[in-house]
């Protein structure tokens, strides 16, 4: 399943995921049925709490669409629980540079490589694998660029072994830049950067991931963009509701 | 805020209603903040467990947006409990004649008059009313025309005091008159059968509620239903992700 | 522990019970911390849910302390249920005469002389017990009187074998008698009554219980009553609150 | 998947049951994982709250093995409920003539056959099916026989058209019968119920069913039954923590 | 409503907090009711779990009484949830010194001034703001004051820009005194520390808060502080249960 | 009750543990029943979650059954969490040195041994204790043993002042020995290993715990061990469940 996610983006081909914020795996499994390849939990902004994040891995991991989890801190504990429990991939906020990253790689994998504790308790039930080499390899790992600071050290942390790409969080590194939020996709400066992402994971292999919307996909596609956010559980009902009241002339 | 609804019918406007079907109190509160001026939680087929619809009447309740309950089964014990913790209303599902409809509102009333225990926990709270006869008439009371027996019986069903209006589920008629799922709400019986219900409630002024959707509400609107529910949280993210999946081409 | 009760009723003394309605075992914790010998889960007009009152007998019930469950409904799959989990004791509301205090015997009961359902999951955990005549002579069943028509029929109620006791609901009791909430315990009439469940009770035996509260139990103490509600988790936490603002001059 | 099911019975297989009593879906994903073809939630007897049923349900439903649910009561709101969210079948409890096993199967059919409400909501999710017709005819349909009622009243209980077999409820049916729990399933009166029932359900193509255990199996396979719950979550755990300690001399 | 706090400071009152340690919305909603000006949800000591205090924002934060957050720990992952949630201000544990102010105050603001990571979906919901600059200026800081190094350090922690005020951890601080629990206000060290922190804060325009009770409020408001927590829920329900078992003579 | 576990050990009895992995109290409640004299909850590589580890205590501590917990991470914040809400040891994971053992204590011990934050909010209730020194002298203190650098400063964290004993994950062990998983616990190296951990822990008078299982147990308490894990919840269901298909020829 999660081999799959990477013949998608070894083929060229481009994996729309949804972001998923509301607490309860009913929403996750309408996402899922919907038709999207791939899934996160986040648990930096979103509501989700970690009971909550369990029960969407049980219920979705067996539908052939891996489950990713935006950590809220990149810190070890967090990283090895998400992946005991079945997590397919990690996509890890706030990266500033090289070291962050091989801190999160060293926690995906057993001694003597990294310091991760061996306990696949669900990883053998959601993916059939037990052996350490197997589990270890498991994990899609996205750094996330979204910090001046790690705009400056892009090379060196793509080229941090064991990761799978990296992921742009836009309002952060928009923010960051000295930008403003709502972002401005088109703004150049910004702009210049995500081109830079794209040519740096380019020359390594690497997926390029973005948080973003269905407004902006194509382009962030053509951009070079294969792993886009386009959808988030909340703005479904937020924006759907107000177009729907707009409709009947209610608001 | 019930009282302003009672209102807003007397003034002739039609309240749109958005449909509580996820077990999270965000979903509910995003509703809210879109601008329904009306919730229903969905007890029957919604997938809302009993902690999580007290959470929902907790998070809702002051935002000057009433809350209805939708029961799975119009018994007393569900009915008392929904009150008790801050139900704005009740809408009844599978009324079959006026005995279901004088249970129905006897459940709401205490005695002499019915046979509520007395014990408004959240009322007082979420209401501002702990005087039996003022917390008795708090809740707006909405029995379901759905089967082929009430809409043989729906004069005598809309005779019963103490009732707010009427609310049609069209799934329920259309399979119960014989005709199919999905409603086809140009079928001229399926119309037929509403303009008789818009009738009886008029007479009697009445509220006329009905489960439906963006498209067809403005023609509901016309038909003279002044209770109509527009957005269910569930198809919200369905058709929203599915719009999103096709909107880039991947679906 | 639960015969510990019974003795303390043979004995002529007083048991003070503490009445639940916050979802939480921990505020039940404290209680029986406290030092309160019986603690009631009010799942009617209460806010405690399925699980929680689960929780709530996980905790207590290894604590010495017998822990009640009062309906929301006299049904008997809500009675198997809390009797399975590890109720100590029923109360059952709304009774209005002898066929359903003979339904609620009979639903804890098993075959050939009631219908309960053999399943003590939990009852061998709290109590030690399994064989069902064991298990079905365990609970303290009390229905409640707090109707006019359960008090036309006091005698023929207490007559039907299999109970312990009697439970006075006041508030329900003065408005079916067509008296005011607050309940007015001074009043001639409620006071007939409360005197003529006492006696009722003292005749054949019976415990009498009764919803209070510390300014009236040594009255209700006084006029016989040995099953007495003095606190309620919410009113403990209302009433402390004012008071603390208006000790600091703050409301 | 639920076909699968009926083929198994139709090819003259046995389906070997686990029981769920445990409140979590990660038990029931053990048991699914271990190898069991079918899975039942027990809402009598279990600690299984209403959320948890659901998130057994989100769980196990896309791993091809169907899970059942035990009704703690046979009253339609509770069969409606399990259906809606994708119960592949009913267990209905204390069932004691036709009239129960009528009404059963009416909560499961739309009108005009029977008095379900239309709402699919999980049901397409876990099933692939919307259509009336079609998700009617979905669940397998089991009244347990557990009662000298239905004991007396067998072949008319077998002759309602819609269930697919019948299940013996040990415990119960020996109470009911005068005889002991702990069951004794040599007992000759015993084991002519279970034979009669089994020549009942044989000569109308039903499936028989049976809570059991692993001691038991192969007899009653042997007897006939072809839907046998061999294990139940709490006791494997009781039981293989008693032998643990056991076998290392300290209990 | 956060405004409305600083503005009640500004104008010399004294603001009485309630202080949160029971896990459900209940009996928060109940403090609200009884008419606190300000809660806090003690996430370090209390035995409220992360989906309950997200319930609990849920449902205060419509009722104009700010929520605070007692942090378990200074760490910035655990900040940023807290206000991404709606939290009206945050109480810091622990502090030792100017720098773990800084890093606190760092986590509340975004990129060029702190590391905070834009996302505040519920924080629009809550208290109607979105834009970077003034989600950032919205929560009040409290550093706690509970060390002897603290104590040492205590102009330099209160020049920190960015804060609103300084919160006394009294327990804590007595123990690291070298003084008793429970503690002793009037404990001529310990009053000199009290004196000591409000003179500070008093210097810099800063709130002085203090975890008391309400026998000795009178005296800390007297002493200068101005935000001061006189009860605790679940000491509201011990202390009010033992003085009712008392009050019966049955302590 | 924990003083009860250091005289077993001093009395050189051995104490059979059971492992927690399934979030809920019902599992665990049966594992005490069952009679073992500790129980851990595994919050590191187990699914249970923070407010179900609560219940857990609230459901065991009144049954004369210590309860420890295992940390996912050696940090304060969790360490004071779990001794405030009553555990009655600590199994602190992946301790690298003796510096991390100090932490370990450091965060046990209050002021000025210590750094602990001074909220025995469950402990007075659970083990019915106040005082500061009798908090902290409470829970038993076990670091675990499991990486090469551990076992390389064996006795500089056994010199440690304040722990009970070590515990050994063999797992983690093995791997960072450059050994197997599954573990070969008769692997020269990996034997030499125990046997040193047992002669360093002899000499000082500590506990010697470790994870393992019945085939095992003998084995290691032959060499030493007398603090041997037996059981995990959700291995006796996965080896209970294989081991009864396997009874009835269907795996
Ligand atoms: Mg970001
Ligand atoms: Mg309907
Ligand atoms: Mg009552
Ligand atoms: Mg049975
Ligand atoms: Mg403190
Ligand atoms: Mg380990």
């Amino acid at each position: 399943m999660i081999d799959t996610l990477r013949q998608h983006w070894a083929s060229g081909a481009v994996v729309y995921n949804a972001w998923l914020t509301i607490p309860s795996p009913w929403s996750a499994e309408l996402l899922a049925t919907a038709g999207f390849p791939s899934l996160t939990i986040d648990l930096q902004h979103g509501l989700i709490d970690d009971p909550t994040a369990l029960h969407i891995l049980h219920t979705i991991d067996q539908r052939r669409c891996p489950v990713f989890v935006r950590l809220a801190w990149n810190e070890p504990a967090a990283i090895m629980r998400a992946l005991d429990r079945g997590a397919a991939g990690i996509i890890a906020p706030l990266i500033n540079g090289p070291d962050d990253v091989r801190a999160l790689v060293a926690a995906c994998r057993f001694p003597p490589e990294g310091i991760r504790s061996y306990g696949p308790v669900r990883v053998g039930v959601a993916h059939g694998v037990a052996e350490p080499a197997a589990v270890a390899r498991l994990p899609v790992l996205m750094p996330m660029i979204e910090t001046a600071k790690a705009l400056e050290q892009l090379e060196a942390i793509a080229d941090v072994p064991g990761i799978d790409g990296l992921y742009v969080g836009p309002a952060d590194l928009s923010l960051s830049l000295g930008l403003p939020v709502p972002v401005d996709f088109h703004a150049p400066p910004f702009r210049a950067a995500l081109s830079q992402i794209v040519a740096v994971c380019r020359q390594r292999g690497l997926a390029t991931g973005i948080y973003a919307n269905p407004d902006i996909a194509a382009d962030l596609a053509a951009l070079g963009f294969n792993f886009i956010t386009i959808v988030n559980d909340g703005d479904l009902i937020m924006k759907g509701a107000i177009a729907a009241l707009r409709g009947v002339g209610a608001s």
